[in-house]
């Protein structure tokens, strides 16, 4: 297995939005050759600017790349830059890596641990939780899933981008990890907006409530974190509206294999749905409140 | 208004169930003259030996205190130990207070405060949270009710029975803000045995599961509290499921005269209604996850 190595192994990087640029910018820190690319290429500027190589494709970035990292929107960009003409499988060559960051299907992580495979070339799932300060402040929660000998292989990699990096199983269970993350956070977020709506409604100060309820059984982070800023009406993304609507779509497609109802998930994302309907899809998920206060207006 | 000192105000205390036993015993330890009651009688021993002086009437209590605290189980009960004819308010005289304890209708706790001024008496509702263990180790939340210099004067008690204690605005309001608590549990519980289903049936280590999601923006006091217990199977009451159910019909009531829907909220007591149904109200909230995984089999 490759014995990974500031200065020796080379990294690729693809995807270098607000999550990917700060992830991508503490390997370079370290020492690492990094190649980059993105679909639009003037976000890979501060990583060129640390000495990044900015290259035009990620069959290119893989090209010469012994670990490649991908970290891109939805799992339709997940396929075209992976298992695309164009894509990074097109360019490893065997006994290199490819960790997909992304949250997306565990049946598209899988297809692509099979398909990896069959080139030599070793997969994993790794997506993340902790938003963009996490990333910046190399203090995320990484999920892994694939083969635990390649998993141990990028521990020092893992440690410049998490605080959290844990081997959960076969490939897949790095993506099925995160959905049960987004379950928890679909009915929090509602629990959340509910409980404001009860106490506003009710003639409560909600700050004064906050101080109450907060550090008891009813204490969450998204209470912590969140309510502060919907007080202030800050609907600035911390994750954004569109892409948790995505990741519960995910869930429910896997809960439908599995035959399994959760009802709170369907609840969380008709309310999501409705959110993104009305236009704030580019909104942090907080914004829920403004669906859930228009209802009872 | 009362001065509260030791040695001189003389407590009372109704309802010596497991919270009630543990926070009447923090106040005679500092020093204060306690005359209790509780339907079973049994159940104030532990109190009579730490010096507790044991009535025959919520009436007898109130007719030998300053200060009287209730807390028992359901509203009929606060009614009846309040209101009814051996109730408190036919022994208390003018200038003294009355805690009701309880988690009950906030409705109720304004026909409380009114009753009880019209007798020259003021009440505050203060219901809590925290479960048994904050009780026993005087961590409780305590959420107030009624006038503010009232609960102003009553410091001394609230230190010593709880760590955040918090005046939330006029009569119900301590209720109000105890049912915001209970509305942040409901959905918490449902995401969290919804999260274990598809953590189960996809094939994760639910445990490994806990070690990547418990510290990022999924985690709660659920979660890392309940979860373990669930793993283990034990079901034994933090906070039982009668009294929880009861405390959800509470908001549904409440929120139903606010003209406002709570979808989160009714879906959380249709579960733990059905899990009462088939004979487990005795049990924990945790055992909620017993109605999930029975339905998706």
């Amino acid at each position: 297995m490759i014995k990974v190595e500031p200065g020796k192994t080379r990294l690729g990087w693809i995807g270098t939005g607000v999550m990917g640029r700060s992830m991508a910018s503490h390997l370079l820190r370290a020492g690492y050759a990094v190649s980059v690319y993105n679909r639009s290429s003037a976000k890979t500027k501060d990583l060129v600017d640390l000495g990044a190589t900015l290259c035009k494709s990620p069959r290119d970035v893989a090209a010469q790349s012994d670990v490649v990292f991908t970290m891109v929107g939805f799992p339709a960009d997940v396929e075209e830059v992976i298992l695309g003409e164009a894509g990074v499988l097109n360019g490893l060559g065997p006994g290199s890596v490819l960790v997909d960051m992304t949250t997306s299907r565990p049946s598209l992580a899988q297809q692509i641990y099979t398909s990896a495979a069959s080139k030599g070339v070793a997969a994993l799932d790794a997506p993340v939780s902790g938003g963009d300060i996490g990333a910046r402040e190399a203090r995320l929660s990484i999920m892994v899933g694939g083969d635990r000998f390649v998993f141990d292989a990028l521990e020092p990699l893992w440690t410049l981008m998490g605080k959290t990096f844990v081997y959960q199983g076969p490939a897949g269970c790095g993506q099925h990890t995160k959905m049960v993350n987004q379950i928890l956070i679909a009915s929090s977020m509602v629990g959340l907006c509910e409980s404001l709506l009860y106490a506003t409604r009710s003639g409560l100060n909600p700050e004064t409530v906050l101080s109450s309820v907060s550090t008891g059984a009813a204490g969450s982070w998204s209470l912590s974190n969140l309510a502060p800023r919907i007080f202030k009406e800050d609907y600035s993304p911390g994750f954004f509206v569109n892409h948790f609507v995505k990741d519960l779509g995910i869930v429910l497609e896997e809960a439908s294999k599995m035959k399994i109802d959760l009802p709170g998930v369907v609840l969380a994302k008709r309310l999501y749905d409705e959110l993104k309907e009305i236009g704030h899809g580019d909104k942090g998920t907080q914004a829920l409140w403004l669906v859930v206060n228009r209802k009872a207006e």
